[in-house]
């Protein structure tokens, strides 16, 4: 990557590339739901059994989902406002979609643990994940705002500053919370992804 | 998700995310399709058998590519419709690509019951997942209509109309055909594609 | 899918939707070279011999990967020539991706057999669907004459037909090659290969 | 591929298809990453033992996730500057994409064995890998100097001259390295990615 042809690059290739990421990323998250096999098929009942015991991958599967869907609209947002793509928000982008390709990995043993003696560990290392990932955002967004549009509308400038101040101490506080207690940290997450769901109140 | 950044976006980066996950689960489906392996590969009699035998993931493998194919397509009528992107429209269309992307999972399900006892779980999910589609269809076909352009094909609206109609009462009537008989349900089911994919009769 | 809607539709989104099947097929072949586990790697020895022995999986990677860089070149210069895509022509291409979404699978399958008794009936299948790709390419080719943009340049379409040519009579013969000889039939399909990525001779 | 067809061929599709490829392949690197299972998931003492014996998959993730990345960011440079897409330089594209497809099975045989005793094979096929990439970026940039568009920025052609002046002797150098201590043939590789991730001194 030499800093003379990165001069005056636009940003649509690095959406492209980045929107490649993210939708592969949320589709592989179905993988993690385990196809029942063996005795699991020999009769209805021991079917809808196993189906029913595997909630944890379903429940992971739904948070990871709209979570990965509101990264990938908040990168939107945040990329519209952006004029040119220089060396450092480059390499600050390859860094969260890093992050962001972790998750299927982490949706698993999420997955894998919440049922189970180990939970707190998969709780602790999915709102790890969270976290890097709200750090991640943060650093994005202080180098992005070196190299905003010269038309960037003031208000949409305000609205991701405000919208980003949430991200860290909201997943650090579930990453927290998961040393006392593995279930108030899940609340804590799908609280979050709601919040990020809802049309934020400030717009008009 | 900031409502002032929301306003005015157009669909283009919407519609290449979700060609993104829509071109990524029709091709994870091959997946599904089982590498004969061990003793089953120590001929050509025993190679052919194994094969033949796995004729549910065949079909599992035609009917999904072709009805994602149909979604796909659908998606794309509806947004050539669509003027601008707001919030209630991203989150509709996240729902969508949320069911679509649960596809492969329902139909490796399907392959793995439709020739053993607990057939009629494996039709009742993999017709559940259309009902949902459909579903989600309608809900975000409702919320574009609100925002549809100026200059949108009135024709094309109605044809939209129409051809929505048939979706929630087709696929649900092949999800309670199942509890009768899973054969009748799947039959809807390939019915209902065979008719998506003929040319409406609507058109010149 | 209605006709109206479809009416006056460009190529761009159809072109976008099969370029993320074409580039998912293409990488998921990598999933088809086994990782050496266990025995194989408690020794310098043991892995080099493991993944000497897994060369069948290098042969088909090589071959389907090329033959699908091919297919790309060869439905992008296809679409270049296309003026509206109708919904016969929406079709033919989605019979086109199900059989290439099929070559990870059918590439696996040769890997499995073709160092092995059921090597046949391995070599049949992947060239099966070769035979039935060129097929794919001729309907849609056949189809795409009929809405070709007035600027078509007549020696592009010419070339095009040409080339399709040589598709199904050469894999085809590769197909029945196979029933005498799985060696021959897989010199025939690595020939084509080979001479589909020649530059033509006819070209200025 | 007719070379008539492949006349005043822009790159915009090429680069589509190409970023498919390079966006998937990093993206499947996180397959890489075993979910623990069975009894390391009876206690969260060894599941935390469990994850901190994966160290080698992280590892691997990291450096191959970045490398990719930077080969994106070389890719998107390269192409920034020519001006039409001919035969030759679509094959030696294609020839790249060959190399990185393979990216997701050299990290994953690094990460299998470099805490044991075949380590030594793995560093060679994972720096051997890198050699080819560096070889294939070559290929195509003495291929791409032909077509340059007319108002390609010579200080930006010279950048690319001088980066990639270092590609073909830092991995073979690796690659060498590995025969006598895989360690430092890791650490060369290591290097190299600062080295690229770094903003090239050259940049104004």
């Amino acid at each position: 990557m030499t800093a003379s042809a990165a001069r005056n690059r636009s940003p649509e290739r690095l959406e492209a590339f980045s929107d490649g990421v993210f939708s592969i990323a949320i589709t592989l998250l179905v993988l993690n739901i385990r196809i029942p096999s063996g005795p699991e098929l020999l009769s209805s009942d021991a079917l809808i059994g196993a189906l029913g015991s595997a909630w944890p991958s379903y429940l992971g599967y739904v948070v990871s989902f709209v979570s990965i869907g509101i990264i990938w609209a908040n990168h939107h947002n945040l990329f519209r406002l952006v004029g040119r793509v220089d060396h450092w928000l480059l390499l600050a982008n390859l860094f969260l979609l890093l992050c962001v390709g972790l998750v299927p990995f982490t949706t698993a043993l999420l997955a894998s643990t919440i049922a189970g003696p180990a939970q707190q560990v998969g709780v602790l290392v999915y709102a790890g994940s969270f976290v890097a990932i709200a750090v991640a955002f943060n650093v994005l967004w202080k180098r992005a705002r070196l190299v905003l549009r010269a038309d960037a509308d003031p208000a949409a400038v305000e609205a991701i500053n405000r919208s980003y101040r949430l991200g860290i101490p909201g997943y650090l506080a579930a990453f927290v919370a998961a040393i006392f207690s593995p279930a108030l940290s899940l609340a804590i997450i799908i609280g979050l992804v709601i919040l990020y769901v809802l049309p934020s109140s400030s717009g008009a």
